[in-house]
């Protein structure tokens, strides 16, 4: 059995345990919904507040220039791309996921246009995270596509002769289950597809090759693991065989060639930077830079295949520590085993009282999220392992709050049964 | 003529002249480029620190219940609707300009598909802000419809029996002429077209009535006269009319009519709220709600008809200096002279030498900026009058200087006529 100074023991040999120091973590909090909002960068407050008191205060418009805010969307992409398997130049900081999405699924939507005009799927997983289904619905109906979804990915091979792209989210947001990227862009490509990838759970949390995996276009979240800050901006990267191709359809004036040229007439910039759109959010990107600093401070200790490892062993732990300390409590493991086949969270599940065990565990201080089931899906206790800030003792507490809940029933209290808007 | 006595007088009496107060302006610079983006509020450091260490740092995930993160674009707009003539629950601050326009226009276009398909034409300026007819031009594109610039107003009426949707930007961002938005939405409606206005030099600057000025969309921007720092979100407004006519084409979550049930099929918000999509960038939206608490602290004092009173006075003097002090220097204004289609900026022309002007008086602590010409429209030098925090003896003080720069011909010195990317 697993102790407490096993846990302890295993902090003190981390070489990642310094990264911590990075992080301002609150008092009295472990938090395991990094996958939802990263914790803050202790360089935050006061770069942050540089970029308020220093260039918007004092330098004002001339900060464009002086502070560099204009190319802040590709600064920041370049930094991001070492972490995702692109290349410098190939990846921008700008807009939400949803919008990228959208800019990304149209561009594949008109790359099959001309090149399969018979192909008229999307093909997406029903468990796919909603904003992604809804960008695509949209655009399938504008330019009669049709949305085709999976309850599981065995059913995607079978219809990828006819399919025109397909679009998946590496990690899947409620079950923490990974997808084979490689394989599955390989696949895609043998049947004459197109592979977009959205990287929400993956980008800082585990190793992406964009290049070397083989796909076509791939967006992501700028607030989760890369601990951007509330509403980060996101990422979009296009791979080079594609960037030029098209213009995307949201052509604003920082997609053009010549933004300060001023002209009437759309001509979109080379490359990835056609894939902008208006003047973007400068204090949230700032937020978002200090973010990517926190992950890239990792390279010196072995990047993300060090990260991967400790998220791995995190996460191994908390699987066995539950296993081990809250049997007979009617909790089922809905993340799989196989580590191949899991990024960085752990979710359980519970015929009952899921939603009021996540509201009793944050009660203690133990931050994790909840997630509603459907038809397809139990409700679902989510807890997300960010190795950049959390230690094995962080484990071990949060398994004994999570069987003190349970033990003493005391998710049962009116207080934690009452529905907040978010969770 | 007018002595620096007059305008200090002039200060002394001006009733706005406390509002100063709630900015922060750099020391020895007289700042009239508010509207490129607005001066900064002095309660946005304090206000945006306590976002980032206590919403982000401390509560995390859950501010997005306990800071009202959640409806902060709705928020916000409640708010800013009171400055442009529209009902709370009618507008939204979210993405950019941009972005909103090409949600607008492409509902425009569909009411056009479904109530009169034969009209096929988007009608606009050529001097038109370039985002605007760029969005235009694609969405044209896309649906085919056809993009018709007129070089003068008056070549618009003759164009509305075939016109779709006239789109315009209020104040103009060059010139800084001001369109009558009731008179043309009138003609517009008569017509059997749409109305698009972009409000980006007229929102926080003049006053503007949305619903009693017959528009159908609007959208605008909300770093400049709104002082909601850089790049922060822009805003979108739907006539209630036509509001839940259409989905919007960035059918994202945060325009579901339940985000958080995380179904997999869309169904939008009614009304505004299916204007948003993805999350959004919450402490960009915490500068804008600095910004638009310093507009909003006109209301006591007389609101924009009192903040639009002093910015005609701030502009009409800045005309007749210049034109007395400037004389024989070969500058042309551009900007009309009439109150009614003025905006709150004046425009000069020169043959030679307008870049290097605007960075000599930058160079003097005097911030303008410049605008190139192209075919239709001279260089220009444009300086933008914030009633808010722009007081008489700064007039004065900028047409000295521009006085000097032009008497010394200091601006041929090699340092001002190196161009930057930006400005």
């Amino acid at each position: 059995m697993t102790t407490l100074e096993d846990c302890r023991a295993r902090d003190a040999a981390d070489p990642l345990r310094p990264l911590r120091d990075l992080f301002t973590i609150p008092a009295d909090v472990i938090y395991l919904d990094g996958n939802s909002l990263g914790v803050m960068p202790a360089a935050a407050p006061a770069r942050i507040a540089a970029a308020v008191t220093e260039e918007w205060g004092q330098q004002l418009i001339r900060a464009w220039n002086e502070s560099g805010w204009f190319d802040l969307p590709q600064r920041l992409g370049d930094r991001l791309a070492r972490l995702v398997g692109a290349q410098p130049g190939e990846l921008v900081c700008t807009d939400s996921t949803s919008v990228n999405l959208f800019k990304v699924l149209s561009a594949a939507l008109k790359i099959t246009a001309e090149d399969a005009p018979q192909r008229r799927l999307v093909v997406s997983e029903r468990s796919n995270f909603p904003t992604d289904l809804y960008i695509a619905e949209g655009l399938c109906r504008e330019r009669g596509f049709t949305l085709q979804l999976v309850d599981e990915p065995g059913q995607i091979a079978a219809l990828l002769p006819e399919t025109a792209v397909l679009m998946l989210t590496h990690v899947n947001y409620r079950t923490g289950a990974m997808h084979d990227m490689a394989a599955i862009s390989a696949a895609a490509h043998a049947a004459g597809a197109l592979a977009v990838w959205d990287l929400a759970h993956s980008a800082g949390a585990v190793p992406v090759d964009l290049n070397g995996g083989g796909a076509d276009f791939a967006v992501g979240c700028g607030y989760k693991y890369l601990n951007g800050g509330p509403g980060a901006p996101a990422f979009v990267w296009v791979h080079p065989r594609h960037a030029q191709r098209f213009w995307q359809p949201l052509s604003g004036w920082w997609g053009h060639a010549a933004p300060f040229a001023f002209t009437s007439d759309y001509r979109p910039a080379p490359g990835i930077a056609r894939y902008l759109c208006g003047t973007q959010p400068i204090l949230s990107l700032t937020g978002l830079e200090c973010g990517l600093d926190t992950v890239l401070a990792a390279e010196p200790l072995g990047g993300m295949a060090a990260l991967r490892t400790k998220s791995l062993a995190l996460t191994d732990l908390f699987i066995a520590l539950v296993e081990e300390r809250c049997a007979g409590h009617g909790l089922e493991l809905v993340t799989p085993r196989a580590h191949a086949q899991r990024g960085s969270q752990v979710c359980l599940s519970r015929s009952e009282g899921a939603y009021a065990i996540v509201q009793a565990l944050i009660a203690r201080g133990v931050i994790g999220d909840y997630r509603a089931g459907d038809a397809q899906m139990p409700d679902i206790l989510r807890f997300g392992f960010t190795p950049l800030y959390l230690g094995f003792e962080d484990v071990w507490h949060s398994v004994e709050h999570l069987r003190g809940v349970l033990a003493t029933e005391e998710w049962r209290l009116p207080e934690f049964n009452q529905k907040n808007a978010v969770t």
